[in-house]
């Protein structure tokens, strides 16, 4: 039920990814007076999405601790309940992002040997494409935070890039080891002299982004939400002065003109509804939280990245980093360790 | 003698700008047998520009505890002393960013009312152009900073960009008061309830960055320099995607030729060239920090900034809005008072 095109582009989003996820079961969260019927035009899930009604959602105005409190029947909660209970393997929503972040927390419980979760996305640069963490999950981190997140953002790099062994890079204000605050110069001391699974490459700086310098960036979820929201700025400052180019005479018209299927293909490429998603890592559970003004194939997108993370092995395999972090960590994990369910619960 | 293409980019710089300022004269700080060569190719700067021989010059791998031992025959030194003692209005160099930031605070020290000196640029926006600060200064940052920084941000806007009464942003990872860290926060909450010389429009977001939504952006210097290089990043991106696009095919390479003096005018108006030049703002005199890899036309960009916020009277009016927020500055202020200088230093 959450999104500005919910649940309409939540079912739409299930139907254009169905054919390429094979073997994937979809539970449908959410009002079935609103889903049936649209569910009903797509012959192609008749067999593997099912409804589970209920009459409750969260608003989007709703503050996370509200959520908490009165929305233990919300098609959100159920979705993140089917995770917990081992019904589903992933959550995803494109609803109200506090809430979402509250009731997983609190719901899934971070994993054993990660002191705060966080979210992380993906996006195009010069070199392919990379991954960011934190988003914002988390303000204020201090240097195990950073480490974790690096550890985090290997694993996603891995089971959802495809890269066996990521290089990660921390954010930081200049790549020479003196510069920076003291938290970022800890977690770069302790990435330096660990051997996790991956390649660190030690502090990266705001241009390497774009650039695609490494794999996974590595923030405080403070910046990396400022510089995430810069990018999306920049690009539409400059397609706003590409457009207002291409007006200025009536040669630069007829060169748009020509140049158009190119230009098209470049808008496509940059499409922000391919790198739809946040995935909050950390927990003991997938979670995806779809942009909330995203349409179908967005939706899709974000089911993807929820069923990558799922076979990929995401939270198992990074246990092996985690451990070497925290070698505590590992007994404490097999105490709580829960079956991994083969649903994936859609908080329609 | 600071930047990679100097002495020749700084004595270029002054002769590019000198026709349009007239009355401002030139100190150039630096080995004399290597400018006066230089220098002789302009006529027009024989009565307004003349050398102040020093053998010794702050190198770009020197750390700023270093160059303030060993530097004080240096140019950069000599260029700063003489803002210092009223010598000259304005310093500019293209040298070591943290052996000039590092001299301009312990020789001209931090203004009264100013706890801790900051870094401001400016770029263009979709709606104009807009400052931002800290880019580095202070990477941690407690919210009588950042309050601190909207004041001298604002005093930026008039005196450079000619804004009389300029808006303010607090950037930060949502709009809504409830949003954010302790610190901003807090100093959102005194820039509410304040009455400084500028309009205070609440927290923006990293997208409000290249749409111009404020004339002044205010963050720490972590975010700042994070952010800053991020825009630069993405630019790049996007015109390497831009490029490829263009050579898709002969019917796209005919489009770019025919768009081509457009797409020139789009590079000349980001030009970086243009917006050259970090101010450290919050000292005792005005220091303009050009980008040691720019060429006579940036240094010349760099140049018109510091005679600019010297023509505002930048430091004299922000001490109204200074004295507003910590009233005992005032006193201490007159105390303190020094002559202005009338000369521009500029540390070739």
């Amino acid at each position: 039920m959450g999104g500005d095109a919910a649940p309409g582009s939540v079912v739409g989003g299930v139907a254009a990814v169905q054919r390429r996820l094979r073997g994937v079961h979809f539970l449908l969260y959410g009002d079935e007076g609103r889903i049936a019927p649209l569910l009903a035009a797509y012959p192609n899930l008749r067999e593997v999405a099912e409804i589970r009604h209920t009459p409750e959602a969260v608003a989007n105005e709703d503050k996370p601790s509200q959520a908490l409190r009165r929305g233990k029947q919300s098609s959100m909660r159920l979705a993140i309940d089917a995770v917990a209970g081992g019904e589903a393997a992933a959550a995803v929503s494109a609803g109200n992002t506090g809430a979402l972040m509250a009731m997983a927390k609190v719901v899934l419980k971070t994993q054993p040997g990660i002191d705060r979760p966080a979210m992380i996305t993906y996006f195009p640069t010069i070199r392919g494409e990379s991954a960011m963490l934190d988003l914002g999950a988390n303000l204020q981190c201090d240097s195990r935070n950073l480490v974790e997140y690096a550890i985090l953002g290997a694993g996603f790099a891995r089971s959802v890039l495809g890269i066996e062994r990521p290089s990660v890079g921390l954010l930081n204000v200049g790549i020479e080891e003196a510069k920076g605050n003291e938290t970022v110069r800890a977690a770069g001391q302790i990435l330096r002299d660990s051997d996790f699974g991956f390649e660190f490459h030690g502090f990266v700086e705001g241009n390497d982004i774009g650039a695609g310098t490494v794999d996974v960036f590595v923030t405080d979820g403070f910046t990396g939400n400022a510089v995430l929201k810069t990018t999306e700025g920049t690009a539409l400052l400059i397609s706003t002065y590409l457009r207002a180019s291409f007006r200025r005479s009536w040669v630069s018209r007829l060169g748009y003109l020509l140049a158009r299927p190119a230009l098209d293909a470049l808008r496509d490429k940059l499409d922000v509804r391919q790198y739809n998603g946040a995935m909050f890592l950390g927990l003991n559970g997938i979670v995806v939280k779809s942009h909330g003004g995203t349409d179908a194939e967005g939706f899709g997108s974000a089911i993807s990245v929820a069923v990558d993370m799922v076979r990929g092995d995401f939270n198992d395999r990074i246990h092996v980093d985690l451990d070497r972090f925290h070698p505590p960590a590992a007994e404490q994990r097999e105490a709580e360790r829960r079956s991994a369910g083969q649903g994936a619960a859609v908080a329609s």
